[in-house]
């Protein structure tokens, strides 16, 4: 393991982070709000840290390796995690270390659970940073890292594959770094058209900004004690719930309309599920809230279902309602929405329709095969045959997101919570939505777990983020001893 | 599709299992109950229609193929229940022909699950034949009829390959008659023990017996309305929870034992999970009711613990306590235990543990692939490569299952159950376990839910039990109209 390499690569995403501060601490000074020495003393710090770490480590440009590659993206999110609480505790406005991680983590990985109480009454600075980790978060804080930083060189474009949500990463372009910049530039002009829609929508341009980041890094913070609830024009209800599913979409398909191929993105398979699942859940709890709930038209359920089944499968977690309140069907439909999530190479969590479209075919050749014994018949998606690698290895994750999701519950049960609210907390915990139900439902929050719960679910919503295998071999410690598969790679 | 073949195999199993309906009969008359003419029309109804279907095909002796077996197995085991509710309806003990049906699937596929509120007055011969169907239906009823036709021929395979549990279904000894008749003699002298056991502990022998039926064919009918708990003796409890755990293992591995194989036994890595996990979960329940409970020694609870851990891991579904009232960490292990059910080749349903060991290795692998990328490494269970079809096939079940589940509980909650009732009861139905938590708790039972949630957990009870492909199957038009692939094999 080349710790030297590590070290410096971290210390240059510490250097990242305290830039990535400053616009808070400009918001804080223009709003002359109460944290601007904290967001300040916080960028100080992060600075002085990430300048050490880059300067004391004696790596020399050589390409990252297997290993190294796990152990940034791994290490670099618990690290700007814990440098992103500073602005939260120094200013005062969450005093607790584990609550102030907590709201980071859940931050960065776009999750948008909350342990806060008083949102309405924190101050301005801080409230742009909750939301801002959100935009960072989305994109993926190493995909930044590479399309700014040179020195990755080839080691960039395995950061940028372990960082990238789906089974197969790919490059839109040949190199990494130019793939780095055009997702990103996409996702600045989403945010900035966004931002713009919203304020013609009559909402205050911060408003406008931090939901814009909350929807498009499809995270969830929001800035009202009753979410988007508290906007009660149905077009801003319909923006940030069609930008929410925009975002939950694989990036790349932006990039081929740009390029004029449409027919990749019309025939994109992992798109059109994406877009059934949401019409046929939009539909049957749309019917279901206005037979059950005191709906006078079946239009408003619909926009309400419209936006929470989008809010829901896109992992972001934003309410216009209360949904913990609507009849189980309902909310048995959202539950299964948390663990299918949005698309691969999108900014969303849970597991990604790519994984289920690949197992649904699995499970269809099955089928086949009991007619056809013999037959020889490859697994395919948009054309491209899947290897048996490839299947076994989604199988693999989609087990294992199964194995952790029951394993969590059992733990967060500790609490003594029911068995809905520990069940779907930790669905929503590790699939990055943030609500749940019940105790952690949509008009309540995360305050009532305790500090160990909250230390595992910080580390449920790093396993969702990181998609399960990155985090976890970092605690095998044959990782941390041998050269060997550096070596043999 | 060859109809002529189908309709005489069934016609036969009808035969069998008026034979099978005989002893119920016998106790009927022994103790003089008002059910002696309701059962005694169900066997010649029953006896009737199974002449008249074995005669009237024109199938002469063939071999069965693929499809051919699909459809026997499938609509063998609609047949039986419907044909083996007759005794419950004519004799007036379950009115509702929905009910009848329930119970009598809930009998074959040894789930358990009962419709029935007031079954201590129950008569005394449709009573032993609700156990008894638990007894038929855990080694299989075609298991049975491969053994004692010899029409089946080589086609017998291919019914006993459908109907048995587990991914990789072999015969024991070369001929499949054999196997079978071994599997049933095995079984045959296990519940003769536990019969003796019984009585030696002061159970009488009619309850002894029905006991033994729904231990041994892992089912849970219970003959009180409070199960085993109305039992105090912690004998009994030992004795039923013991061989709970025994018939929840292959029985293929007690032929080991005969064979003098005890190496086989003690290094087969399924048998190891299985006492692994039911050895954790003892323990992890006994420590959480002690703490939470009134109990005065570690003893009881540890008591109460193995008897309810190897109940619902064994998918049993007796009871000695109201488990649903225990805390949400415990009701959460039981919950994942209803997943995992027994192991492959046993009367216990679920998912088997063979198949969550295979996916472990997954899991494992794609971890070690991370560390050795050009590594290939076969997964291995008990020495022996598993293929990458095997692997798939494991993952296209597990995927199914969830699948099911997920969708089964979005249809049972439209009865308006809350949350954890609903989910709980399809893992209930599916697995074959029988109680659940809530509406259907231990306490409680199924007669609540609509007869349309009753007869869709009649369909998640058959899947279950013939493991979810051979019946989804049947409903593709393609198994009717071509015959494409009985010639392709």
């Amino acid at each position: 393991m080349d710790f030297g390499a590590i070290i410096k690569v971290l210390g240059y995403l510490l250097l990242i982070e305290a830039g990535l501060m400053m616009p808070s601490l400009l918001v804080a000074l223009y709003y002359d709000s109460s944290d601007k020495t904290g967001i300040l003393t916080s960028i100080l710090i992060t600075l002085v840290v990430g300048f050490v770490m880059s300067r004391v480590s004696k790596y020399k440009d050589q390409d990252i390796q297997g290993k190294e590659g796990l152990a940034i993206v791994g290490f670099g999110w618990i690290l700007v995690s814990v440098f992103g609480a500073l602005p939260f505790v120094l200013s005062g406005a969450i005093p607790s270390w584990v609550d102030a991680f907590f709201e980071t983590v859940s931050g960065f990985t776009t999750t948008g659970a909350s342990i806060v109480d008083n949102i309405e009454s924190f101050p301005k600075g801080v409230l742009f940073w909750r939301s801002f980790t959100h935009w960072i978060g989305g994109m993926g804080i190493l995909v930044f890292t590479v399309a700014i930083l040179p020195m990755l060189g080839l080691g960039g474009f395995l950061v940028y594959k372990i960082e990238s949500p789906g089974p197969m990463a790919e490059r839109i372009v040949p190199r990494v770094r130019d793939t780095a910049k055009i997702l990103y530039t996409i996702y600045t002009v989403i945010t900035i058209i966004q931002v713009i829609l919203l304020v013609l929508g009559g909402m205050p341009l911060y408003d406008s900004i931090l939901h814009t980041f909350g929807t498009v890094g499809t995270g969830g913070f929001g800035i009202k004690s009753n979410s988007i609830g508290y906007y009660k024009s149905t077009y801003i209800h319909l923006v940030i719930g069609t930008f929410m599913i925009m975002c939950g979409t694989n990036f790349s398909l932006y990039y081929s309309i740009i390029k004029g191929k449409w027919r990749d993105v019309i025939r994109d398979q992992e798109l059109r599920q994406y877009l059934g699942i949401i019409l046929v859940s939009v539909l049957l709890i749309a019917i279901d809230i206005y037979e059950s709930m005191n709906y006078n038209n079946f239009g408003l359920a619909l926009r309400d279902s419209y936006f929470q089944v989008g809010s829901i499968i896109t992992t972001t977690g934003y309410a216009t309602v209360d949904f913990d309140k609507w009849p189980t069907f309902s909310k048995l439909i959202l539950f299964a929405l948390m663990f299918i999530g949005g698309c691969a190479g999108s900014t969303a969590g849970g597991m990604k329709n790519i994984r289920i479209l690949i197992l649904i075919k699995a499970i269809r050749r099955e089928f086949y095969k009991m007619l056809h014994p013999r037959a020889i018949i490859p697994i395919k998606v948009n054309d491209r045959s899947i290897s048996s690698d490839t299947v076994i290895g989604t199988s693999a994750f989609f087990m294992l997101y199964i194995l952790i999701f029951i394993l969590g519950t059992i733990v967060i049960s500790l609490d003594g919570v029911d068995f809905e609210s520990s069940t779907t907390a930790v669905a929503a915990t590790l699939g990055n939505i943030g609500p749940a139900f019940g105790v952690a439902g949509p008009a309540r929050n995360y305050s009532q777990f305790s500090n160990m719960s909250k230390l595992f679910m910080c580390g449920f919503m790093l396993l969702g983020r990181l998609e399960l295998f990155t985090l976890i071999i970092m605690f095998n410690p044959r990782i941390w001893k041998s050269e060997i598969f550096t070596k043999h790679r």
